[in-house]
């Protein structure tokens, strides 16, 4: 086994590690949580076997919904794809784990998080994310989030440029570039010649997902929360389901390359709103937290 | 005035008049709706004064949302704009309007149409059309609904093929191609070369939307319903706003051409929920409406 095929193997491990232990967290979170798990294969370009894919979602009382997936899919491609990567591949190989998790409580932020490892022909790259939308402006919360990744990328000087690629990223330019949520970490097509590293740097970031949401949604889980905070929520809900229609390209990529519709839908919210002009009254929390849907510094 | 600038003119005052006979319509259906105007101003692609548009949005107790809007622009375009239409156009002209109306009793369907004219440059020409969405199987009800639109095009020869527009475009292709509802008749690019023939037909099309629509409505209106109904219209909603945001061209056009976001997404139902792997109860009659979202011949 080369030195590649070795770390390809090892990450698809680590992914699956990871969907366990988030899995984990959320049963902790909403012990009567209900999960559904669906073990689905795929056919590559060529009508072979070309993977496949592990889906778990759950719904319930603390955990509206949430999502989290697995997948190691692999094989022919449309030679138009491969010439996106500007080459003439017409093999991929593919894993990672992609997750949402919408709770009920608007005091509780939504979040989502993303790691992959990705080779199209002879080329191959990590990259992925985390970032929180929240509905209540405890600005002490989002700067812990931060606060999280910016000592988990400390060692490798790329926090804020990790940064500033989600808080571009994750932006409805249709709605005047208000941002989805506060943002996080994102980075794609990361390759530094130097395999070892870059895998040890996916690794870490994997790991640091627990410990950048857990905690914070935890302590807020049993808070109060009034019609308004939820009527507001369920009007943010509405731009993020906007946003992963509209511009999200992991999306469009996984809907237009034939992926499991259900599996990559899994990401919306379970229930949400649209208004016309919407705006939190004037002084409110909401109003506040409006503000914050803007890229700023945080740590 | 030459014969274009004369059709043009007495477009634009067919589409105001539907505009408000609609709006009444509403008023009807819903005495206590209430009403938001809000008249709105573009520049063109060089900063100059490029029309505008009236827009009226309803919220109510039996139409939980609804919106009905007329436009009339002009002016400069970006020149990328108008080599899609195969020339060197730098000029637009554009009028129509566009309505959908989400009631809140499930035995009531959903439905939008749109009427319009377009020039760029120099060529020209009528589209649109109108569509249903129902949730409940009321067959008789998307036999009347067609019966209408086919009586209405019957002197002109183009039901059969409008109606196969219609059912091809309104269609979730990421969805094993499920249609959005029951379809309707759909036309675009139409220039016969007959001014006069093609507005007298677009006008003709824009008169039988309030005959194909709220009688049945108004029938159904005060009907019973019971939370499985509701929950199987709020999935199907998700639907709606999943083809709207993934494939309708018109809000594609819109948002890219910097339209004015709140009155382009006024088509989105207030409420919608998603579901991962929705499935109606067997032999409920949610499982049977699903049948119904396939293309078929009604009249």
């Amino acid at each position: 086994m080369n030195q590649l095929d070795k770390y390809k193997e090892i990450f698809f491990q680590q992914v699956r590690k990871i969907q366990d232990e988030v899995c984990d967290q959320i049963k902790l979170m909403d012990p009567e949580v209900q999960l559904t798990e669906d073990q689905w294969e795929r056919n590559d370009f060529e009508g072979n076997p070309g993977g496949g894919g592990l889906t778990r979602v759950f719904l319930g009382d603390k955990i509206e919904n949430a999502g989290v997936n697995t997948s190691l899919v692999f094989g022919k491609i449309d030679p138009k794809f491969g010439q996106k990567f500007g080459g003439d591949a017409d093999t991929m190989w593919a894993t990672g784990v992609s997750l949402i998790i919408h709770p009920r409580n608007p005091r509780v932020p939504t979040t989502h998080a993303n790691f992959r490892m990705i080779q199209i022909g002879e080329k191959f790259w990590f990259g992925g994310g985390a970032d929180l939308t929240p509905y209540y402006p405890y600005e002490e919360d989002f700067k812990e989030f931060h606060g999280v990744w910016k000592k988990a990328l400390g060692p490798y000087g790329h926090y804020q440029k990790m940064k500033e690629t989600c808080d571009t990223y994750f932006t409805n330019t249709h709605r005047d570039n208000e941002m989805r949520g506060i943002g996080g970490i994102f980075y794609d097509h990361f390759n530094s010649g130097n395999l070892e590293a870059d895998f040890e740097m996916a690794r870490t970031l994997s790991e640091h997902f627990i410990p950048s949401y857990f905690p914070l949604a935890n302590r807020r889980l049993n808070e109060e929360w009034t019609e308004e905070d939820e009527e507001f929520m369920l009007h943010r809900r509405g731009r993020y389901v906007e946003f992963n229609l509209l511009h999200d390209r992991g999306t469009k990529f996984g809907l237009e390359s034939n992926g499991r519709t259900d599996s990559i839908l899994v990401s919306l919210p379970r229930r949400c709103m649209y208004t016309y002009q919407y705006a939190p009254k004037p002084a409110s929390p909401h109003e506040k937290m409006m503000e914050y849907y803007r890229p700023k510094d945080w740590v």
